[in-house]
């Protein structure tokens, strides 16, 4: 069980190569009980939902305020400060212009790769309507589905696994403070476009929109940082911006970036961010992420505006287009909203049951479709029953409308319609989902037939199911919102059918609206930031009430039966997601009950043998260690001075700090932070380094490096006001206290995340190594 | 000085009435030092910009953890959490709701006051006009503005002065975490509307969508509470929300219901919420605040269409509507975008020329102008003179239009124009600010002559100049948005004339919108919130990125001459306002030189008498107190085990909590949490509590009552660091401990608002009781 969840976790292959990711300092007795239970208990469970992995490390999101940092920042005049901040901006800037040049890069590729296969097959579908032999014409389609589809998922599955589905649950994770191995690498990214690009020319049930989140956040860690791993080159730009604190904040901006191009929703994107990622708001942090997402669609804009010949024109602002909805026929009336309120029900009652399918689904998948080569089959699989579905439901359909004198409909299919008509189930199928939705959305009362919009639903909803999760880089937005645009106009349609036809529910449009709000609300919970990234895709304001009240009601009725399709993944990978609040009924659990003990503690001065020792223990792998000032035999625990950081050791180590080399090392300049930096984020393990036996009887001072200051808390205080100050704070190590300041246990990130509210109270998730 | 300064302060009249109104616990050796630095500077200090004051006390973020708050929070279900929530949720939606009407109270007050003025002065100018004697029609406006101004103004200076101005700064101040006295109370609504409606019908240059924020975030505090203090009645409901935490979130709801009510910004409101008051981001609570707004514009968008006889016809979102933009008219090119960002420069100047001659006018007034009838006065000279300047412009001005086949100016006046024409300075000055706004922003090319525009802009500038400040409730968005209007379409009709008239460019109605963006953001300089707000009341996303670059600008450029309208006038009342983050150039600063010390401590189990003492110090006024285990008597400071706080000591004095009175209080009840939220927020002075000889000799046990675990740093601990913590948690007092976790000093509020970044780096603000 363990090893095959380990084998199609997002990061699973970290662990192949011996790179081990260890996370907490905990009590190793204590420990080895609740490994036990969890060993004894594998065979009850029939998945890993319940667990909490120990393999993901934190993000620190406090400054380690040691010597080395408060010199530099001491030293750094009034001017320099500002410097820094004008560097920030250009960098978000950097993050926008480039985040908005790949949205465009993927928008022109996929465009020119599906209106290749798409007129092919549609040449070769006229071609046999009159002779016979459209089996050809399906086997045709299926194929080069499949191939698209194949190259996709071959790029994800055996060069980048962590590449694969939207990246949004991976993003929210990182936002939240967990790292997430390899997921804002170049590679991931250049695999990501590749896929994306791939499996929707393939004709999947997917949409381009996720992946974009996915994508503005590396280029936000690649910007940022000034250096690139995959391509080993360091630009020597940036290099104050290396420790995390700095780089979550760019991160946030590039997600918010890549909201902002993929809806053209700047503000959405901003709110994005903040609803995931801020457990502090900065004004100056908002604004330059809103500077961020701002230039990213106006890129985005303008580029394609250059594309379309139409330079200037700066009428694009995002991957998908709701299009412009007319003035009047947006209005809605008081009476609408109750109506609006039922669909939002409907939404999240298909909602959950899209998730709980999913679910099942994704259960099946990490138990039995976890070696490369069968992902990449299924995803095939899926690409030829997409092909087929469409086409047997474009065959079978008989619903002919006349061709508009406009033609918007850029690969309409005659197929058996009279001259003059097309087929109105292709404009669903034989389309990019982007087209589809607008379809939906603009064409005229009467454009599609009631049975048609029904089918549609139903095959659309079965096809979007199986495909998320699939090993190709693919959103679930786009597909969302086709099913609820679908299910919604029929809404309409029936609605003007047992009404008088010319009251103002008359356009099945705006129910389509409000229905793809409700299904997309249903599956992925998210609130206000999906409000305004779809009022800001509309284009039009008039519409935020009822998209509030439905994505409301959606959430309300939703999250009684299951979470959110993004929080299931994230439960699912066992990922220590803090939540913004500790359970309400967690009162009477206090920090001695929640905290890991007794600690590994340093004294000040410590001897280089017992920080080797210590740190090669591969059955703890700490990565704090409070500094104590005297650790007495007697194993009374020490007053504490200070925290150490794993990393900030091993530095030291490979620089050989000892106290005894102290004298021949005035020649030699002293360490400063700049060594810190240049090893961040991938601090060599403690295997690569060579310590000598003669250095093993040497002492370190960790005076100097440890941070003097860490936050504590006493131990009686209690879990939800642990729970504030170390989200609040992004805290990844918090020291626990006695009243005369003496260490008695650490809490980190899996002490807190283990709570949380089930059915029935107060639940707690069993720590698991995989 | 120090005298004047109190008598025109917002909350000047605490003070007379002897509620002092303690803050600090520090120092008071350290502090008669301070004090004498101020005294002796006083001579030098023309004004108070430089001093900060004691006088307002701090909001407490962080709940009271004691024994009887962990009782009641573990004897509560789970069920019970769901139902506080519940609550919450209907709170909010009353707050939206109620918030929503006020503003349509308003609006239709404000209408038909304005409506029978301009009709009378319009019939009587109509009549004069042929005869002669124009000066009678000048005398007619003048009084009956001056009469509509007085009665305001009267209201505002003799019973509420804090309802004067547009409340903003006060509720920046709240939501910052600093008490205003008197801010939030029933009496200070009623004025604050009565006197709105009287100075925006008394043709003010004022706007009626500033004070709207106050309203409501009054509506929020009183309906949160379930009682208010003006009406003397307690509905006994809603008792679990009172205490500062969730007091001040209702707060943040309110004040978002009021931008939403007074702009149709329901996401701008939760970002000026955010903006202004969120230092912890929750998504549930972010949700009830947009859950408020959007109750709240849809209730004014309700009765609206009710009062304007199209029931149902949801088209008034807010107080003040931009009207409909048209989608072609709209449109904007990319080498307009230069254009943009100089008119957002032009703006950020003009708005810091607005602040710096606002800022002197207002030094003045709190020199010269500070008794009530003199206040009232001058406010009626404003009324006057703004009937006679607009009088003569209309007077003087030949700019005859003719009159459209809609007629849309609803009060147009011919005077001296040709049958069919209207004069067109008159749309801009005999009407109410908002539709002026409308005019410039829809007017077709050529309504307005560019004379015209300029000796408006000019004049309007220096009327809401003088305006702001006064002693009336009034805004400033829309006398801003109304110069910037009027110079924007000048700068669009200059661009036209000197282009080819027919380029995109031709509508000056886009460069108002510009240019009222420009000004608005040079004078109050928000940000992502301003530009949501605009981009909402606009109606259409197009411009947001036009409106980002040009808040933007506007801000930087005004930023470099002086800070926001807001702020000067928070500066202006030395109130303790904590920024994002401390000054980055702060770091050679240590907890133990910010801190306050030495500190009144209380021992767990304390003798009355001691207690009553350190109340009753007038000199002192502490209001936080840490509890320590052993207070020696050689001034070695004692172990903290918790905090308490002087609201609490005052209860338990009050209900005679004493140890010897135990075994009788047997046969009592218990205190409980219910007899402190009863006494919140007016705990009585020590003054009003009598304590015989007696009962001075008895003991109390603090253990029960004490936040036995109160947030604490090390003395070393940056000051960056101590302001995080501070900031981000929303603390009172921040107790300074040393290595063996003694008592060494105490932080609040003013420790940490004191160091600001002056032009020459750090500097630091003197503390004046005042």
């Amino acid at each position: 069980m363990a090893n095959i969840s380990k084998k199609v976790s997002w990061s699973g292959r970290g662990d192949d190569r011996g790179e081990r990711t260890p996370l907490l300092n905990g009590a190793e007795d204590g420990k080895y009980n609740r490994h036990d239970i969890v060993r004894s208990r594998l065979k009850e469970i029939p998945h890993n939902a319940k667990l909490l992995s120990l393999k993901y490390e934190s993000l620190d999101y406090d400054n380690s305020e040691n010597q080395l940092f408060l010199e530099e920042e001491r030293r750094m005049s009034h001017m320099g400060f500002r410097c820094l901040e004008t560097r920030r901006w250009v960098i978000c800037g950097l993050i926008g212009f480039l985040t908005g040049l790949i949205a465009c890069l993927i928008d022109i590729a996929v465009e020119k790769l599906a209106g290749y296969k798409y007129s092919a097959v549609k040449q070769n579908i006229e071609k046999f309507t009159e002779f016979g032999g459209l089996s050809i014409s399906l086997i045709l389609w299926a194929v080069l589905n499949s191939a698209f589809v194949m190259v996709g998922a071959i790029a994800v599955a055996f060069f980048e696994p962590i590449a694969a589905g939207s990246g949004i649950p991976q993003i929210k994770c990182y936002l939240n403070g967990v790292k997430i191995p390899r997921v804002v690498r170049l590679k991931t990214l250049a695999i990501k476009v590749f896929g994306v690009i791939c499996s929707v020319a393939g004709g999947l049930a997917v949409g381009k929109e996720g992946p974009m989140i996915h994508s503005g956040a590396v280029v936000a860690a690649g910007v940022s940082q000034g250096r690139s791993t995959s391509l080993k080159k360091d630009f020597k730009i940036f290099e104050y911006f290396r420790r995390d604190t700095e780089k979550r904040d760019f991160v946030s901006a590039g997600a918010a970036a890549g909201v902002s191009a993929a809806f053209g929703a700047p503000v959405g994107g901003v709110l994005f961010s903040l609803e995931e990622g801020a457990s502090f708001w900065n004004q100056m942090l908002t604004w330059r992420i809103f500077f961020a997402s701002m230039i990213s669609t106006f890129t985005l804009n303008f580029f394609l505006s250059i594309y379309h010949g139409k330079p200037g024109e700066l009428s694009s602002p995002g991957l998908i287009n709701f299009g412009r909805f007319d003035s009047d026929s947006v209005q809605y009336n008081l009476y609408e909203i109750p109506l609006f309120i039922i669909m939002g029900a409907l939404g999240g009652v298909l909602g959950a049951l899209f998730n709980v399918i999913n679910y099942w689904l994704t259960i099946f998948r990490i138990r039995y479709i976890h070696r490369p080569c069968l992902q990449v089959m299924e995803a095939m699989l899926v690409a030829a029953v997409t092909a087929t579905i469409s086409f047997a439901m474009i065959y079978f359909s008989n619903d002919c409308q006349p061709l508009g004198q406009d033609n918007t409909e850029e690969y309409s299919l005659q197929l058996f319609c009279a001259d003059g008509e097309y087929n109105s189930m292709a404009t669903a199928f034989f389309n990019t989902p982007e087209r589809s939705v607008r379809s939906l959305f603009h064409n005229p009362p009467g454009s599609y037939n009631p049975l048609t919009l029904g089918v549609f639903t139903l095959a659309y909803f079965v096809l979007a199911v199986w495909t998320y999760g699939l090993t190709v880089s693919a959103g679930v937005f786009i597909p969302s919102l086709l099913i609820g645009a679908a299910w919604g106009r029929l809404f309409g349609i029936l609605l003007s059918t047992i009404t008088s036809s010319q009251s103002i529910w008359a356009d099945p449009g705006k129910y389509a609206l409000i229905g793809a709000a409700a299904q997309l609300g249903g599956i992925v919970r998210m609130t206000l930031s999906l409000t305004v990234i779809l009022v800001e895709a509309t284009g039009s304001v008039t519409y935020g009430f009822p998209i509030m009240l439905v994505l409301m009601t959606a959430k309300i009725v939703g999250d009684y039966f299951i979470e959110g399709l993004y929080d299931v993944h994230i439960k699912l990978q066992s990922v220590p997601f803090l939540h913004w609040e500790a359970p309400p009924t967690s009162h009477w659990l206090t920090a001695r009950e929640v905290m890991s003990s007794p600690v590994t503690c340093f004294n000040r001065v410590e001897k280089v043998g017992r920080i080797v020792d210590v740190l090669s223990n591969t059955s703890t792998n700490h990565n704090g260690f409070p500094v104590v000032a005297h650790t007495t035999e007697n194993d009374e625990p020490g007053k504490i001075c200070g925290l150490i950081l794993r990393s900030q050791l091993i530095v030291l180590l490979k620089h050989k700090v000892f106290v005894e080399r102290a004298s021949s090392r005035l020649s030699h300049r002293k360490l400063q932070l700049k060594d810190f930096r240049d090893a961040y984020p991938r601090f060599p393990p403690i295997q690569s380094i060579h310590v000598s036996q003669d250095e093993r009887e040497c002492m370190m001072d960790l005076t100097e490096f440890m941070n003097p200051t860490p936050y504590t808390v006493p131990q009686e205080t209690s879990l939800p006001r642990v729970f504030k100050l170390f989200r609040a704070l992004g805290l990844r190590h918090l020291v626990v206290v006695d009243n005369e300041n003496r260490v008695v246990g650490l809490v980190t990130r899996k002490d807190l995340a283990r709570y949380h509210l089930g059915k029935d109270g107060l639940e707690e998730l069993h720590l698991a190594q995989t």
